[in-house]
């Protein structure tokens, strides 16, 4: 079925290109689109299951960390007067608000170590803004039937899942190379009180690697909003993922805010995922010491504490900031060759007529590569992919409401991948694409 | 200050005294009353420092599960195809649903294991509820001005805390020794459908450790609702909790609900707090499959997965749910010398006069005893053992809105303690009893 389909539809591009190049073309790109074709079939023939779908860490990297679960003692347990085995402490150990403070750019009042998961907190975060409303403006969000937020696209698709999920009123803003488009959400923020916050993944944003430029911070922190509780949440979940020797630099929100007269505005999450366990970590929260203040004693009505021991296994398993930056370092020499061969293959393998049609970006950190096909491209690639036995994230699904306007967005996950099932995932989604596009030129 | 106030209302009570019963009733008691004082005048001067609010286990109790977090290997990780130390799993561990089923009498497709906190469950399935509305009813109950819930009371403050944060309108319901009145329930359930909810610890209750009848468990399962969404909120936290050889048995809530053709009614909740490590330790949540089903959509937005790691702690540390019966066999013999000891010291230190206006009962098991003294009372003991050093629940916290109508209800917590501390604590309360009941009985 699916190569007599192949077939007719190879036929049906060279009737197109006849029509329109010259004989030579025509035949070049018709035996080349051929070409791409048989390619393609033998990749559905020699049918894969690779899953490139989520910025999980590999084994390699999860081995890293194995020494974190090792033996605890009573020392590590009996702290001053308190036992880290009891109740308590809603706000997390002293010891890693210490340890994690820098990565947050925080001080220690401005910091809370709880959960294991830094979404659940941003949801818990929204949870709190629509049953009481933001700290100190305290008028629910619940009480207005739409709450609007920004969301730079393309951007995390949970990020996105979570303000469906509340009725929150996606309003995408395009990436630049600096962030978002700031000119557009000055605009914006001026004018709707509606429009409560922004999400962002400011350091190797989630897909594209990008990281907000100082001036990005400072127009965020400064700019007018027409809503007394817009917010802006900062998921700093690539803090430290750096893959190569040049490593982006990040303002800290928290100190521009309030620099800007803006203290309470910014809301910083991030977790240890992605440097000991993925789910087995210890995620992290940061603003100003009034909104801590009032978030503890949220939290305080829905638990008795974190888990402390487990935040007590990651004190005592790095002991130092510097240590967690040479653990990140290992993490990097990992993920590199994964990256490498990423982008080496996209270059090698992407025919240079197609390659007109495509870009990318190579990342100095972060988990994902950001891969634009040619507009129209990207849910037919991703489907081709899939009969190939590739699964990649579905079309659209970095963008609010899975709608790619320009249907052309694929977000590659390196990561979790072997080096050869890696090769192997390119070899088909290079394949697909030359068809795919190629196909698509010709018409 | 104190002795000389003291001292002054010795003298009114002497009068008041004086002015009723015979000349010897009258020497005899403010001889008494005379000896409380004095008594009560030395716990004082010799001001302690003892918490008796919380049930917190003891260290003692907590070192029963040190080698939870004995080193775990690489075997304990992997699983078929799964890395527990990875991002996935929203409802647990198989390997953990297979441990836990027995003890919130489910099956494997009626439970799911996460977070580390029950009462967080309970939160989280409030902000559900809330939001989206219940399971298969799907309307907000954020829509509706005053929704309201049955508190049989005295209760669990933590639960009365979390209602006050939703709006939740408390209807306090009397408890007796079969459970709530039931009588009152049916009424009230029956004729309003603003009441959707009932927050239960229906075995050992927090704080009078009365076991709901079987009788109770069936009419809570099959009354007549007029509330389609009317929702159990059963908080198992001391099901395995016993303390003496008499163990209660509670029925199985899922299976009598099922019976009765409400199988979507009850939510079950518990923890290990009180089995391994408090706040360390993992929350288990039971329901229909169907409810379970829509509950798993909702954690897949706010988090990525449970710590699994810590989950495979405990299917490792236990192995067997019969080893936790016998690991809890430990628990209730540290526990058992001081109920033991509160029991006794209430008998015996609490004066005969003073006694007919007292009562409490002896529990099988949980973390507490339930105290009422005299009408009235309540408040001014608590006041009185504060000034002596002995930190007790505020007054009228185990009813909603701190509000115990008859001033009457303390809640003694005797885990924590060492047993010095606790003969010390109960010889503080057994003398502010006696001096502020007496005071009382000759007014």
């Amino acid at each position: 079925m699916l190569e007599f389909f192949q077939l007719n539809y190879l036929f049906h591009q060279l009737r197109t290109v006849k029509s329109r190049g010259t004989i030579m073309d025509q035949r070049h790109t018709g035996l080349l689109y051929k070409k791409f074709v048989d390619e393609y079939e033998k990749h559905v023939k020699n049918k894969r299951n690779i899953d490139m779908t989520r910025g999980k860490p590999s084994v390699e990297q999860l081995n890293l960390s194995n020494d974190l679960s090792k033996d605890l003692d009573e020392n590590d347990y009996l702290v001053g007067f308190n036992d880290y085995r009891n109740y308590g402490i809603v706000d997390g150990i002293i010891e890693a608000k210490q340890l994690f403070a820098p990565l947050l750019g925080a001080s220690i009042n401005e910091i809370m170590i709880s959960g294991n998961s830094s979404l659940n907190q941003m949801f818990d975060m929204l949870t709190l803004f629509f049953l009481k409303g933001v700290p100190s403006v305290y008028v629910p969000w619940s009480q207005n039937a739409s709450i609007k937020f920004l969301c730079p696209s393309p951007g995390y698709d949970r990020h996105f899942s979570i303000c469906e999920y509340f009725d929150i009123k996606m309003i995408p803003v395009e990436m630049t190379e600096t962030g978002p488009n700031m000119d557009e959400i000055e605009k914006l923020v001026e004018s709707d009180d509606m429009i409560k916050g922004i999400f962002c993944v400011p350091k190797y944003s989630n897909p594209e690697g990008i990281t907000y430029s100082d001036e990005t911070v400072h127009r965020l922190a400064s700019m007018k909003t027409k809503a007394a509780d817009f917010t802006i949440f900062w998921d700093n979940a690539y803090a430290l993922h750096h893959i190569y020797d040049d490593h982006d630099q990040l303002e800290n929100i928290l100190q521009v805010c309030k620099d800007h007269g803006n203290p309470d505005r910014a809301y910083i999450f991030s977790s240890t995922s992605k440097i000991t366990f993925a789910g087995a970590g210890i995620a992290m929260f940061a603003s100003s010491e009034k909104n801590i203040a009032e978030i503890k004693k949220h939290h305080s009505i829905k638990t008795i504490g974190p888990d402390k021991i487990n935040q007590m296994r990651h004190v005592k398993f790095f002991k130092t900031y510097d240590n967690i930056l040479k653990h990140m370092e290992k993490h990097s020499n990992i993920l590199r060759p994964k990256f490498d061969l990423v982008l080496k293959m996209l270059n090698e393998k992407i025919d240079i007529k197609v390659k007109e049609t495509v870009s990318w970006r190579k990342p100095n950190g972060g988990y994902f590569v950001s891969l634009d096909v040619m507009d129209g491209c990207a849910a037919e690639v991703i489907e081709k992919a899939l009969n190939a036995g590739l699964v990649l994230n579905k079309a659209g699904s970095t963008f609010p409401y899975n709608n790619d306007p320009r249907d052309r967005n694929i977000r590659l996950a390196p990561s979790f991948l072997s080096l050869e099932d890696l090769a192997e995932a390119m070899d088909i989604l290079c394949s697909c694409i030359n068809m795919v596009c190629l196909g698509k030129i010709s018409k």
